[in-house]
């Protein structure tokens, strides 16, 4: 797809090839259409980095030199152009933790948030163990959060609305947030939230 | 994806071989998101032995050596850590002699029985002859029973509310427990059953 | 999947491969979950005689040798055992002149007629075109016929039902019969009508 | 799947490998069923030459030589038989200076199409920026036009009706136009209007 910007750092680029498959399995559900949504994971702590991927580009088509390092604050220490985006992958790592956060546009996160604008209210669904509840009983609600253009503004709005209990936030009219311990956790926390909003939509 | 806890017995690895291509192709329908669902196989009557799939683990990516052996009341013999769901396994194969059990999360089931708690009639479909059926005329209720994390009450509601012409039933707000005879027949008991739901839910 | 019952004429074998390629095309849409469905192909004129996919086998599973020949009335002349639905698959042929016949279960088929049993009218629609019409503003119905266990009965009723204007015919409760001069144009009439099946649902 | 009726020119051949490319994408979607919908690129600007997908084959299953190239009105200069349509995609690459033209039928664009007639506006939808819009507050209507069999009628009103703002027209009835400056583009500006009108869908 493109030229290495630069010399990757090998460990950028393991990062890279990573990101790339988690990007075409995503891509490959219809989450990431056109060029949309990005990914990322935490490189190191102190100081902040993380490896995101790059802006503009087919997510489906993806290479391991299609990603950018970036700091604390979303800007760029190597590799190509990131996403304005990218700042806010990194307020959620320094927020929550995460060592890997995914940012998909589904149909069914911004039809529901449409409907839910308050936030979405989940209770007596066994997949709510798969985001780390303790049992399908307990009930939590996905954050909704206004759209915003401004990543300092949509951070502000992320940060008042999460819940500890759900390592997740939709923004409305956009699409998800999602956050895991490493690429892989959080690849199945995104699934297991879509598959609670795609049973939110098939409720009627 | 992972190391082999154990030098499996290769009729366990066997068994693990015909569980990951099951699960992988459940899992490619979006049955299995997150690391949701597990699938066994009898490998002995007398003992009762289950390969049952690993736990934790995400089940398109299953190799022959993510795999459990299990006895009657669902504790490993050998191999990694089961799931609680191993006995409720075990005891659909003692109950009703089936040699392979498919446990999926389905967007489908989930959402018409959120509808139909008591229950899930069908009638006048061909699609009931995939399950043993004599012919598309006869009157066949899949039956939902409530959910709960302790496997001995699920177990005696799946006992309780069993029909015997239905190879089948739904716990509700969490998806499907289906048997057959063996992995494929399983598979297509599944399938046929979904396809069922998806009915349901189409027909509004 | 099964071992070969004859040894195969290779027109018949070269019959089976088509069939056993379009029967995966179509298992991987979700048109022929468990082993429902069945295709055939028109090998001989005079006298009649049909390849037909063998009976109970994965339809995403089938090889070249899991393939029937059958006369007019759909009894076997040589290889496996067919379906009872080969003898309707026979009197479309006859009945058409169809060259290729496949019958498949849609969600949207059975859900669409169980709105409409009196038959399922279209107009204004340009996809109208890939099953033969000459412009988009021609009204066309597409016949749904109840079902039946006697492939006799339902074969009457077929022909009471059929529109030569449109290769293709719904059973209500089971599935889909679409016709062509070959298999890839019964694909292509198949794909026309489920599409046209899946855009009523849509609409609601 | 056809034999090439020429020696292709070489740059002739090469487009049409792009565009098999992407019609292989697009039919995996479900956008081309049947043999429908057509793909053109750009060739040379004066005079203007488009590279379009040859009628009547699958899209699914098209190679470099099922290609034609056409003059500004749609007619063959070389390669086989273009279709109708060709003459559409020219007048589309001379009205709005695009590259490359998508044609497809998706069950979403004319199911939305149907409840608005009149044009179907989206606002406070972050995926407007994916066919180029500044930010998601801006309110854009895509145009729905009549369908009709001419495609100087059919040309005249998308000239009439197209917004600058909105690289895609709906046909009502019928299906999408998309445009962008090269092949890549045109792709993803067809997956972001496709998937705005999935939202709609999903809205209810």
């Amino acid at each position: 797809m493109t030229e290495p910007t630069t010399d990757l750092d090998p460990g950028l680029a393991e990062a890279g090839a990573v990101l790339a498959t988690e990007s075409a399995r995503f891509a490959s559900f219809g989450w990431m259409r056109g060029t949309s949504g990005n990914l990322s994971v935490v490189t190191s702590r102190d100081p902040l980095r993380l490896a995101v991927t790059a802006s503009g580009l087919d997510k489906g088509e993806l290479t391991a030199s299609d990603v950018v390092l970036v700091d604390a604050a979303g800007n760029a220490v190597s590799g190509g152009r990131p996403s304005a985006e990218a700042a806010l992958h990194a307020r959620v790592a320094r927020l929550t933790g995460a060592g890997a956060v995914v940012h998909v546009h589904t149909v069914a996160s911004v039809a529901v948030a449409w409907r839910r604008p308050e936030g979405i209210i989940f209770r007596d669904v066994e997949m709510l163990k798969g985001v780390g509840r303790p049992t399908h009983a307990e009930e939590v609600m996905l954050p909704v959060i206004a759209n915003s253009q401004d990543m300092t503004v949509l951070g502000d709005r992320l940060e008042a609305a999460r819940d500890p209990r759900m390592p997740a936030v939709v923004v409305a009219g956009h699409g998800l947030y999602v956050w895991g311990a490493d690429p892989r956790q959080a690849r199945h926390h995104t699934e297991v939230v879509e598959w609670l909003l795609e049973l939110e939509l098939a409720k009627g």
